[in-house]
């Protein structure tokens, strides 16, 4: 059973006042090499809940978000609520909020379901021109052929065009992820600097993660940001980063509640939808 | 990409040296309450690999012996070359040869396999009266009612019968699984005094474990153990101590050989097999 996560940071809090903290890591300014200050094995990549859970409508924060740098400097997921879509870039916590609105998160709110690793680049190279997000993913397929590990994907990139969504903040009680993000909204943005954030599961993680790449946007002028759906990136126009992660950690809720859903559920059909569809023209090509 | 785990030794080391260490918890000698030496978030179990790689034949080594203290101090598993069953308990690993021999494992051993976590007593009650593996775990269905938590069951026992198994050591290139078992061995003792290692995973880790209880039994007295296929226990014979554990963290192999594997492939109706069959007369009766 769950044990209070005070010994921890109580454990650690001393080490830094008895100043024999081999471990700390001053914050880093540097995008490229920020490091978070626990000292988790940094090839670890950590998952809060599962997301079935999540199409299961379990909205409710598992993690503070001011216990995320714990676990890392880059990732993906969403608010308590489902409050919008979840960006950790840089060791910072962005929401961008089912309006299109991107904020800094405030350290009290927390998260239902986010996927996050300590981003430690293990290569490098050129993102090639693509006209769509599959044709992004099929070249990242062969590029990275690592199929049974977790990989984070880092690109920065100037995007010719980009459309991404959000989801509304929703009350209980939950209706299941499906329906809700049926209620989404879509926006589509052209020439735009930002950095890709993706977090890319093998295909065996059915039900558990969203196999294939989960990719987030943020402008670097923080002002656009979002689930990402499509894109287009010119030649020469980008520059992917990557880091390929070994441990995978699923930390699972134990109450009553989660260890009643049927996890096991086959979801993948209503996942799909909900992570790459535009909304309801896309729903009736996916039907046929 | 995994870095060398030197970097977290060392630093457990320097912690030791300067007398600083608020997490170093002495060796404990007491069954219910051994402590692993590493401080790991204790609600933790670690797994190595996935039950399909081993399905498929990847029985080399990717974790020490010498590190399992790390991760906990009771688990199952097996040990490279699948040389036979792997049992920790109370911090100590042990070895059931393919002939039923019962040793302490080496510490220059590794394992392909092995599930693992720090033993922290969340419940205890009697063992009832069972006539089967069976029975037993339907009874623990109801009475662990965590059915999307990982459980370690710790159940000591004078058993009235119990049928044992174990695998005889492969040398490559290894032959899948469902076909090694074939030629496992398997027997049965009588009024027997020990402890049943079990560790319960939710139904949808397909693929990923071995849905239900995986058990292994170690007498007191290490000369009987094995993988249990079947066992008998009298009424008031058994006591029951259970582990609720919320966090699932997979150590998964970055190699090339590793990444080629098809994971998703369903081997359900072969692991069922491997787990549960006495050999061929139990097949037998799988197949109708």
């Amino acid at each position: 059973m769950r044990r209070p996560s005070i010994r921890r940071a109580a454990a650690w809090l001393l080490l830094s006042i008895s100043g024999c903290a081999p471990t700390a890591i001053p914050p880093a300014e540097s995008a490229t090499t920020p490091r978070p200050s626990v000292d988790i094995d940094r090839d670890q990549i950590t998952q809060v809940s599962v997301i079935n859970a999540l199409m299961l409508g379990q909205y409710d924060g598992q993690l503070p978000i001011a216990d995320l740098h714990q676990y890392g400097d880059f990732g993906v997921g969403t608010l308590d609520h489902l409050d919008g879509e979840l960006i950790v870039l840089d060791g910072k916590a962005y929401q961008v909020r089912g309006d299109g609105a991107v904020l800094q998160v405030d350290p009290a709110r927390s998260t239902p379901f986010v996927v996050i690793t300590p981003f430690d680049q293990d290569g490098t190279f050129p993102c090639p021109k693509v006209d769509s997000l599959s044709a992004l993913d099929a070249h990242l397929a062969t590029a990275l052929p690592q199929q049974n590990n977790f990989v984070a994907i880092r690109i920065e990139a100037r995007v010719a065009s980009i459309t991404m969504r959000s989801v509304p903040r929703q009350e209980p009680p939950y209706r299941p992820l499906s329906e809700v993000a049926k209620g989404q909204s879509v926006w589509t943005r052209q020439k735009v600097s930002g950095t890709f954030i993706g977090i890319r599961s093998p295909s065996w993680v059915d039900g558990l993660n969203v196999p294939g790449t989960h990719w987030h946007f943020l402008s670097n002028d923080h002002t656009i940001g979002g689930h990402v759906l499509d894109c287009q990136i010119g030649e020469g126009q980008g520059q992917v980063r990557y880091d390929v992660c070994g441990d995978w950690h699923l930390k699972l809720s134990e109450s009553t509640q989660f260890n009643a859903l049927d996890i096991g559920r086959d979801l993948r059909r209503d996942l799909k939808r909900v992570e790459s569809s535009r909304g309801p023209a896309d729903e009736s090509e996916n039907a046929k």
